[in-house]
């Protein structure tokens, strides 16, 4: 996918470089994971898909030696229990859920890194990745989109010291692109895939550029 | 109701006083807010009813002179257009809703506040208060309780310096207890009042304390 990114507090210096590179290839070959939509005034549209995002996320970082779901030491769980992935003092959140959650991702990570504390198979925090996705693709009520969490960032960034790339996920609009098509057993909620298969998408329609786009599917 | 609080930043010293004895008086002396509720697990149990409270405070607050439902200036919305109550540099959320919200609502705080933003019908901010509900109310799924409340803020302490006062609602376990009871037009999400009436409840049971207690009426 096409990526934009936000940095702060010194990202880029206090990363380790070839971590970061890592994540930054493995989005960019990401495909659009798209589902069919059961929300009242969208049905059966396609809309981005977060489980299969996650999902493929998990296993291409997994695959570069990223450890998932790095436990979050007891006494440091107010703001939750685990974070998503962990290489050489980089963190990184995937977070393709409601909005308030990205306030939480950072909050959370900032406490941490100024506690320094040692997160096992990580070690402490040097620096932190949120990966989003653009508003541009339709998607579920409410969930968070890049460009709010950078006007968040924006909004936050003298509160926060650790350095932090938040990076959303874009596509070009109106150009044929490689994506991900999941049937869940329930439309909404359920993680269990009936059917996943490759297909093309385009996002938008010539002659027109709106905030947020239909994504359609170019042969089924 | 029976109130606890946890204060960060000197808040004693910073707030207008009048203006924080009168929120505290406001919330001693408000009956708790209960409706059925529809979720499963749960169905026809007695809830916390966030709107009933909402409505309550907000005709006590205005009554004292508080305005409500302040704008927050353009180019600093990122994390929401207006909060809830302001008065002599005092403002006050009252906040039952989604968990995440807590941090939203601080974070927002905390950037008006370090900024020096003016909120024009209450200045710039010297303080601020957030209203929360105890944990022993059953309470709609994952809806802020003030224990969690607590927790986060000592959490997040070290990354603001607002002066703040998180105040949760409790009560006397198995105690008779003023309360209001609202059946509204739909049972999930509706504003729409059928019925009002007063009653009495009891949180709790003699003999066992659970973290989350039952309600239940008195007489009916």
């Amino acid at each position: 996918m096409k990526l934009e990114f936000y940095d702060v507090n010194d990202f880029k210096k206090n990363a380790n470089k070839a971590a970061v590179a890592g994540v930054m290839d493995v989005l960019r070959s990401l495909p659009l994971h798209v589902k069919r939509s059961d929300q009242h005034g969208k049905k059966d549209h396609l809309i981005f898909d977060p489980v299969g995002a996650n999902a493929a996320i998990d296993t291409a970082l997994v695959s570069l030696g990223w450890k998932p779901k790095i436990p979050i030491p007891e006494g440091s769980q107010a703001l939750g229990t685990d974070i998503d992935f962990g290489k050489s003092g980089v963190l990184v959140e995937a977070q393709f859920s409601n909005y308030p959650f990205f306030i939480n991702n950072v909050m959370r990570t900032n406490a941490l890194y100024q506690a320094g504390i040692p997160l096992p198979p990580m070690g402490v925090i040097d620096a932190a990745i949120i990966i989003t996705k653009a508003k541009l693709f339709e998607a579920s009520n409410s969930t968070l989109y890049a460009e709010q969490a950078f006007d968040q960032l924006k909004f936050l960034e003298k509160a926060i010291s650790v350095p932090l790339r938040v990076i959303g996920l874009f596509a070009e609009r109106c150009t044929p692109l490689d994506a991900v098509l999941t049937q869940y057993h329930a439309a909404r909620y359920s993680r269990t895939v009936v059917e996943k298969k490759e297909v093309q998408c385009v996002v938008g329609k010539p002659g027109r550029i709106m905030e947020r786009e239909r994504i359609t599917l170019i042969n089924e």
